[in-house]
């Protein structure tokens, strides 16, 4: 089973366990005013522009505020827009 | 009889039952923030860029916020907008 | 006498008896949230777009919300935007 | 004396007396949410898409919010906008 | 000494007097809403669309909401954009 | 030390003891609702359009509104957007 | 490890101990409304624009509101958006 996100969206496995350690030495200081979350991309939206920005496979950093959670198969998704996603991990 | 929706709508047969249940191994939480809905679409809008994006018979996520109610024929229905559909379940 | 209704506006007869009952199977819940209207759209406004999506005749899902009631000869019109108009009924 | 209304506005020659009543068989119910006047234009503004969609001497479906009082001569007028138009009386 | 009003803005020579009298036959009703005000155009903007609205020495109907008040010697000016000029006066 | 300012904004030298005398004849009422300033561009920002309407050196009126205080070298500045600019003093 | 930023924004390591004494003769007031920062450009997002606006090791002024912290192996870095860059320091 698969999601396909419309338009400017893209589907994120959320990493909760890895936001509160240290992700490829990144902390997320719980004194963040707006705390940002690790996610890796596992689809992205039909905007021809968000394509050539992320792909499938990518890990994240985005902003919690606005996405929508669901589960698949006892893993926490989420839907995020493109607005919400601040920086590709490399 | 039949409903042509205007604009970047869509009409959606809602599928109530599914929405708590498991759909294809999709759960949506209880605690989710912004509850989005399972539902089927049964008519496309006018606009041309939501008729490739989005066909008869699919299966989608969407935001319940701001959809309209209508029963036809003692089965629900919802008139959402494009930016409602969260994604296809394919 | 006649209104010739200006940009994206439509003026409907209203119907007001047939809101609560069924009309071509279509019931409209009172439970619903934002509750659509049905109407008959008896002038088009000038916009060469909304010409093309709806015309005279035309039966449609309105919702009430932004609309503009005047009586005319003893009938109940209402003035609505585009973006009023939900769908039409075939 | 003459007044040139800038951009989208028109200048209207407030028809009063005639709103409580019956023009050409429109009558506006007490009980409309947004109430709409009627007017004649008696000046047009320099946008040339309202040129093309209102003359001097239209009688007019107006929504006074927003619209601007003045008297000249002991007649009272409004300039309202272009949005502000709801349909021409023919 | 020179103001030269950056953009859509216009200098308006404030005629405050007249504004309660009357003008070309204009009164402003005390009760009017949003009060309008009679100025005359000293500078005009550097937008292009601007210069071919308004000159200097028109004698304009303004709204007074938003405007930046000066004084140069002892006259009293008035800074305003294009959307608070209703209309000149010929 | 320079300071070069983003898109549309210019870095102005504040003449505080100016705003509230005479400069060239401009005087500030004490009354004025939205008290505008006086103050010389230091600097323009990288929008071609407003390399055109302004350059350094020249005296202008500001809206404080919105501005962003820093002192280099005991002098006080101000970063203000365009939109901030009300006219040039020639 | 690195960060690639999305769209407009940028990635800065925050200089907080100079924010608060003399940089290149920038003294940031603390009566200052709205209280800027110094920080140095460590990652430039993808639009076009931007990177022919700003560079990686880039010293700039920008405004903490909106703002995103993270921190990178024990150093303090912010993700924000080409609108809350004020100015390069030069």
């Amino acid at each position: 089973m698969k999601l396909k996100p419309l338009d400017d969206r893209v589907v994120i496995e959320v990493k909760e366990e890895l936001a509160e350690k240290n992700v490829g030495g990144i902390i997320i200081p719980d004194t963040a005013k707006e705390k940002p979350q690790i996610g890796k991309i596992i689809a992205v939206g039909t905007e021809e522009e968000l394509k050539e920005l992320v792909k499938v496979g990518d890990e994240i950093l985005y902003s919690k505020y606005g996405g929508t959670e669901i589960d698949i198969e006892d893993k926490k998704y989420l839907i995020v827009s493109r607005s919400d996603i601040l920086a590709i991990i490399k």
